[in-house]
């Protein structure tokens, strides 16, 4: 951590903060310029409140130099880790294919969408049985029901399913039918969620805030790691910016960066991101050149009678062709696309 | 609703969008354009899932010409609601002020801070019990502890309580302490938690979320109203955009934005939206200038001994001066700035 | 500054980096943490390339310290500027009014629409020879016709003129007609245009750019000093976010940060920041309140007949209103409203 | 066009807006709704001013329903258009790279930079004459010196060369040294520019200003064809958002969008985007495999010595490697890297 003091600091100033940190438990080093000093303080004390610095007298700013994440960062676990379901596998050499309708709306729509989805060779079966809508006069999801139509396409199909959790109270219902809790992009702070989330036991999918920085992405996470679960997928969504044409902007880059910081896979969500089923192929194709380790991808056997998203979700053919174009650019950057073990038998 | 047509779109097309509209309850009125074709639909179908329209083929996009939200909305209620809390009203000529510090710390601090907030003149006492923290490492809040000690400084100073819930489960114990239950920004789209407060039966002080549109918040207004709750203060803090000079950027233009949308009162934070308390004061009475109906402002006895937002926090002699310039600009707005019935008692 | 070395940075490395900063004329000292080791370098050396740094081997990132800009900082000049044209003073005790339609469009108009503004007891009068418009097919402007309208109007009314450039080729022409140059948002970063206008010897209105930062902004007017021209007036205008309702998001916060930052007066725009003349009075208390210098607001006899942003200009008989409201506001934070010398003999 | 009126507008106020339209040449329909009127406009009238419609007394919104560009939209002319300098092709199945360093500098770095540039396969060689600098104090570059260094380079090499322009008084010059102008970032709004360049005869590379939404990019472009010139190639090169990890968020979204909306090519710049080399990799893989036409990277013999941008720039040997990903992906999407004629003679 540095200290910059303001221009007009006086030396008693700067002895006050020196001894601020020493009481803190910091060793201090002071580097006095021409015109402004500058107060280095050494000691890995993130959970602190050192930020009352800043408010001491002849404080301008701080600059942390530590990223304030532990446990999901890069700087003490260098390996990649592998998050694993069964036999699937997140952030090794596959690319794993998440797809389904946004909704779960009833039982022979989801059931076909399922049949659908694993005969394109997908592995991990999506759906909603809580849905966050922006309005209270939209489709909210079949809650239990909803889990339990899940569980049956499950048995049928042999995929793996993912279901997001909304409200702290169901998060060990949830967690009983399904193999990946999904927190979602407007509960990426929902930090009591998160937390019961970390304790449940089982792998959580965290998708990134539509408005959250990739360092507060990560400390989401750290929240859930800090409840002793490490197995976390990312996502990224799309961020929201000025841009109209799309429903939010995919932010690509934050595969890498992410790569950078965090030991953690990260997969992709073209569908929400683009909010048009048009830009989903190649969008898919892009993440995939990029680094992603997966993709979570709208499918509904009709979209035009989807209860939610229907605009953003492909319909089964059109998932088989993005299947196999990813495929092909899956292999151009030495990855394998994942296909489940029932795709050649079908 | 009007559904645009694409350049191409071929009159079977048209007919089937038409026969579909027909379904959904709507009557249709079509304008063949020399290049473009557009349907208007009638009836206000605000329940339905109509964005499905969006995947016909031939369909290029929607206009939605109804504002989504109904109980919270001008269109419906002309004149402005008051939220009343004793002899307290927000939205009506008065400017209402809550303060207090971030976060509950313990007792003597908080209770002294409680009496210099109510000396400056202050209505409402505000408080963190259960603070919404970035890091998993960071000073969570006090819990019920928290609740026991503000309801023990409201028992001292006289003043109301307004504080934040985070969890669907603490909210009864909340209600049970507090007048005024608060949603954070972070919580703006946790819908679980807008329902469950909407139940409660006590008014809300909802945050708009700092990547939230204005149509956004109003609509998480309206999870709340329609559970029956109208009670409800919106407050603007700030929304997340490229500049970093100040934490978040105060949207002033949402005030009269809100009051030609909506009915509901709305009041400003110019703490959360700054960060910092050198520029609460200019923000303070800038709010009022726009029009807002109150303001809610961090204030700490001891800003450097802070465990949470010092950098905002406003010492108590400050906060006087703030105090008198508001009256100030109140005043010359028409409006009249509220001091709490012990105010000339002091 | 400050250089940040990764965390397995070398010995050798770290020499490398003390040795090109010596050679770049810094004096260092070096910060040996236990995880991460911190280099200060002293030396005001902003005209070198000292980001270069950034791709040494083992270099994580850099903080700078000082500010970037140095002619319109508070760091050298405490005191701050005010910019005079004729008797009317920009950051003084005075609030100074420049009105006026968006474009000139012909004699009549805009004679009466300037009658108007003199009426209303404004000081400077605007109008757009030259537009900066989105669409090559809308109306771009009379060019030295409308700047000879500007003059007859200014001889008229014996208001002020001030008119936007927009090429470095008519900046000498401009300035022959007019007593304030103004750069518009879209050219905040055309640096060709401001050296031409720095050069030009007239006073400067400089629109922040609607993406761009407080910190972009003033190096944008630095560039303007730079050249021997530290008459300049800065102007917010709305910032680009993603919020829709309003045009841009007023970004008013910024005034204080302005205030803090630069010596240099402040006035905003809240005509073009909100894009609705519903909004402009509310706007306009608010930035009177929050400190700044002055406002340009857009006047149109006839909005409905506007070649140019119709929809945001005020009729001339709501202007005198927002002028009464003004007033007021500006008396409670201690400042006057300028009204032109003939306010009172009409 | 689509006029929305107000819940309470008149039946007069109707007959005013029809009446109004009516004279500026449109036929109308007018559909009365329980709660709304609304009234579609027929006619193709970019260039009138249908804007003020707006100011009418009870107007509440107007909803375009025609694309404002004509020249580069899809909706005229259907056929992708291919930009060809020699026998490069842009908007073809080639992948065409432009590589070079940021400026030029001097020339033997310059040329040295280039022939590595060759040795790599890219087709045509960038470098900055004329930089566009945040800062007054920063390289500025070599102006019409730096034109003659890349004419020379040209010669060595055999490269097509492009370079920016950032004053309209430069155009001519510019565009008897380069064989492609570009227009940067900060003037893709700069209209007088566009317009000089639109007249220059030369293709012109026109980078989306990094806070321009796709369809302000576009008319941009409108502006050069307006000028009858339609060799324009679009650039992506990131834009402003709330995310501080990357320079700017690259927008590949952008890429599927603008290949919807118009018929001309689309390259991306990832150096500018992202601000690092790290993520150049991943990023130009990424943008090849969502569509892009083409890439320009930033490569320097020396990043280190940079005078610009060095820490996004490519050392040629790690160049080298991105070409040859980028190869394989390319091949994957069913599209060919472009290597100059050089390349296997090497």
């Amino acid at each position: 951590m540095i200290i910059i003091m303001t221009n007009g600091s006086t030396r008693s100033q700067i002895d006050d903060v020196e001894t601020k940190l020493s009481q803190l438990g910091f060793k201090t080093h002071t580097i006095y310029g021409d015109i402004k000093t500058v107060i280095g303080a050494i000691g890995d004390k993130r959970n602190l409140n050192t930020q009352t610095i800043l408010t001491m007298p002849g404080v301008e700013s701080i600059v942390p130099i530590m990223k304030p994440f532990k446990l999901v960062g890069r700087e003490l676990k260098q390996i990649p880790s592998i998050v694993r379901i069964g036999e699937i596998e997140f952030g090794g050499r596959d690319i794993v294919i998440i797809a389904g309708p946004c909704a779960i709306e009833n039982e022979s729509t989801y059931i076909d969408t399922a049949l659908k989805v694993r005969a394109a060779g997908a592995s991990v079966l999506r759906g909603g049985a809580y849905k966050p809508r922006s309005s209270p006069y939209s489709f909210q999801g079949l809650a239990e029901e909803g889990l339990k139509i899940m569980k049956e396409a499950s048995d049928v199909t042999g995929l793996k399913l993912v279901t997001e959790v909304i409200d702290t109270r169901d998060v060990e219902l949830v967690a009983s039918y399904v193999d990946i809790i999904q927190i979602g992009a407007r509960n990426m702070q929902n930090f009591s969620l998160l937390r019961e989330v970390g304790d449940a036991g089982k792998p959580v999918l965290l998708k990134r805030g539509f408005s959250a920085t990739i360092e507060e992405w990560l400390m989401a996470a750290e929240y859930i790691a800090a409840e002793g679960n490490s197995q976390i997928i990312l996502c990224e969504r799309g961020i929201r910016t000025f841009e109209t044409a799309t429903r939010n902007t995919l932010d690509l880059s934050a595969i890498p960066v992410v790569k950078e910081l965090s030991h953690l896979p990260v997969i992709v969500d073209p569908s929400h991101a683009t909010g048009s089923w048009k830009y989903v192929g190649s969008m898919s194709k892009a993440a995939v050149a990029a680094g992603a380790d997966g993709l979570i991808i709208e499918v509904h056997i009709d979209p035009s009678a989807a209860l939610s998203d229907g605009p953003q979700s492909l319909k089964p053919e059109k998932f088989i062709d993005v299947m196999n174009d990813i495929e092909r650019v899956a292999e151009a950057v030495d990855r394998k696309l994942k296909r489940n073990q029932d795709y050649f038998h079908q």
